[in-house]
């Protein structure tokens, strides 16, 4: 993801790549050859400290880890840089705290475990639709080699749509299972499927059930590349707020 | 589409059939043994003016076609009858015309070319998506003895696209069809592909494409049946306002 | 399904209806009149023996259930009559014996679980997709009162695949659970979904994967109607057939 | 493609990459290299005739274009390698005068438009189920840039499907354009749409449509990559083969 973002930057002529963190046991390298750039004149180093203490950024953006998000994006705010982070991982109270150190600033920050627009969209709408159509159903598709079932995007979109919808367990009450695990994983009355097969990224299809109708939404992910735009889009947002928002959908409207 | 009104009716404890208009030359039938169901007491009759007389509804609803309409619309009017109204046809001067009589009367009518609330969700979504994602094209799907292509619905949808999208003419400038109208139809700066099929009711998707991702908003319609929820909340929403609305999508919220 | 079958061979003017078994008790009823059609001439009977016995007939066809199609057969062939049959839950013995009675008589029969050509269809190509492509999952969706998950179209998809293709425990091991069943039923290697949604009829997608691209083959059934063109075809056919037929895909090439 | 060939080859235990021909201007390289993979002592070469002459490969894979795919066919033919070659643009009368060469030679060649299975696997269903189900319509999606509307896979696919089918001209005959192009490109009775959108690469759905039902088959390809798997079953069948194979399909059973 970090090249990705190095990348999206250095094509975008209102954006200025000022320095770049990564792996440096290597030696030196330039963040424009990392990504099949011409050289930058920006040397990936190796301490975030450091390197903002140098280069002076506006804003950091960041896409490591649960362990190393919470130390970099208060490295970030010591240095009054603005961090774009895009780990899940942070607790409640570490949230609220980094807010109290943006506004101490008076800069803003942003920590979204999803920065693609389209998936943001696909969850809204849901919650939408749930409160005309409460018969609904959630398939998510992802590569064979995932670990976890459902998504964590299938789950927020769950969520999402519970709280819209009027309480409801689908299906009929004498259902019974010729193969167990057939109708998919329970969520507060209705199912989601996790479809796994290599060739895939990562879909979705939230698929809405009435009489004589179905209401399909369906988002199809084909690359990470396709997280930029949101990414982008959020570097120059950030600019203009102040305080650490939680979730990229705030930043639509 | 009568017969599914009435059916509807039949079957809603909070609604009551108290007249029904239909062609009577075969002699006097009951409204219930039209639909498969006992009978209910209400004989068809074939003037709309006597029926509302006779039995001073609350609500007319009518389904005939652009020419029927306004005068039935009127007539229900200076009965004091409100009008759910499900044909196209109307013009803009009609529709003032009947919302000054709607004012003057203090009761409430509804015109709505469109009774799907999937069908008005789909639209909905699909401008609001068009903001963010730009690159669209619509693929509507209807029976193979359709007359028109496009469809009206999508249309609808193209119209609301463009008001919220940036302008923007997709595609390769230097494209070519290499058989005539591969393409689809133009709709400012994007295309729209009418599918014909048998066994196809009415089916609509709008596809929204950007750097590595669509997003997809599909509604399909198997049965005219599907629009009766749509009929039902109107019939009831109707009760509490005053002037004519136009478009069902004004009762959502 | 006995009306959609009344109604198919009327309106086929190959086709001529001379006898149709059903429910007398509310009294004697014109065949033709039961599907909304003008008097046949032809009276509803409740005797099957009596039926055949006066109109003799080339061929019976037979929708009823399991427990009635067995002596109906045998009933249908004692007065050597073609036995076309939709109906489940006949045992490989009682096939064996149909089929030396059928072969006694010099004529043939068929016994058809589906008389969808289209879901034969997609049986079929899944079975030779997966010869190709051995990473596969089959989502299956159905209305919400349906009471076995995953449908027999689904198992028996799954068995024609298994069959197909190599060996193969598809997905990662390792892989978790977060929400029991979310990764559907477990047959032979891969996994079956079931959707069960109102506004749904049958419809069922044999999804397979490959490296950097995906093959789908969907069947969508809006209608019991859309069985009828199986079934003219099986009435067609089985005058030229001896012996008893088991599935209807060995009348298409 | 090239790279994606050396890389799939480099990956195979049962492949031995011997020689790289490409683009030498900018100085000696490692064909490892190229394709981020540790060196393998293959250097690219400029020269096609010489590679050949040094290396002796079994077979060799051209994805170059219809220009220079004749000649490096010719060549290897010369040095008795099997062509592989991944380009279109040969004349019938080439591909008889290679055929000859190939059985003089006494080995085999083959050259195929499209090297993905799923692709073909689409096709080859598309034709089987128009026999059954002459109603249908082919979607395609591809990007934005593509310049040719509707796509060679497309009209190839129609081409099948016309061969396939009883003749039909579909459609209402009074059907009207409201909006030019809306009903796609004409092909011998049935239309072909093209959708053109950011963030595709080569999808496309074959629908059919019959009384109460559709049957649908649809490839989604998300990458070059995908046609690897194709190449390199090619390049293990063509070395038990004599003469020259038009079209990949041959090499499915």
């Amino acid at each position: 993801m970090g090249r990705e973002v190095v990348k999206m930057v250095l094509e975008d002529p209102e954006l200025q790549l000022v320095a770049a963190i990564g792996n440096t046991s290597t030696g030196a390298v330039d963040a424009g050859s990392l990504v099949g750039k011409p050289d930058t004149g920006v040397i990936v180093l190796s301490n975030l400290a450091d390197a903002l203490s140098v280069s002076r950024p506006d804003v950091l953006v960041d896409f490591t880890n649960p362990k190393s998000a919470m130390p970099n994006t208060e490295t970030a705010l010591a240095y009054g840089v603005r961090p774009v982070i895009g780990t899940t991982g942070f607790t409640p109270e570490q949230i609220v705290e980094l807010d109290k150190i943006c506004r101490d600033k008076g800069i803003g920050g942003l920590i979204a475990p999803n920065f693609s627009i389209g998936a943001i969209l696909m969850m809204k709408f849901s919650a939408m639709a749930a409160k005309y159509f409460p018969h609904v159903e959630i398939i998510e598709y992802h590569g064979d080699q995932k670990l976890d079932a459902p998504s964590g995007t299938s789950i927020k979109t769950a969520e999402l749509i519970s709280q819209a919808r009027q309480e409801l367990r689908q299906g009929n009450p004498n259902e019974e299972e010729v193969i167990e695990g057939a109708r998919g994983g329970y969520y507060d009355g209705f199912r989601i499927h996790s479809v796994r097969l290599p060739g895939v990224f990562a879909q979705q299809e939230v698929v809405f059930g009435a009489f004589g109708q179905t209401l399909k939404i369906r988002h199809d992910s084909f690359d990470r590349a396709g997280y930029m735009p949101g990414v982008n889009t959020a570097i120059k947002k950030i600019m203009s707020v102040t305080g650490m928002v939680y979730g990229f959908e705030h930043f639509l409207d």
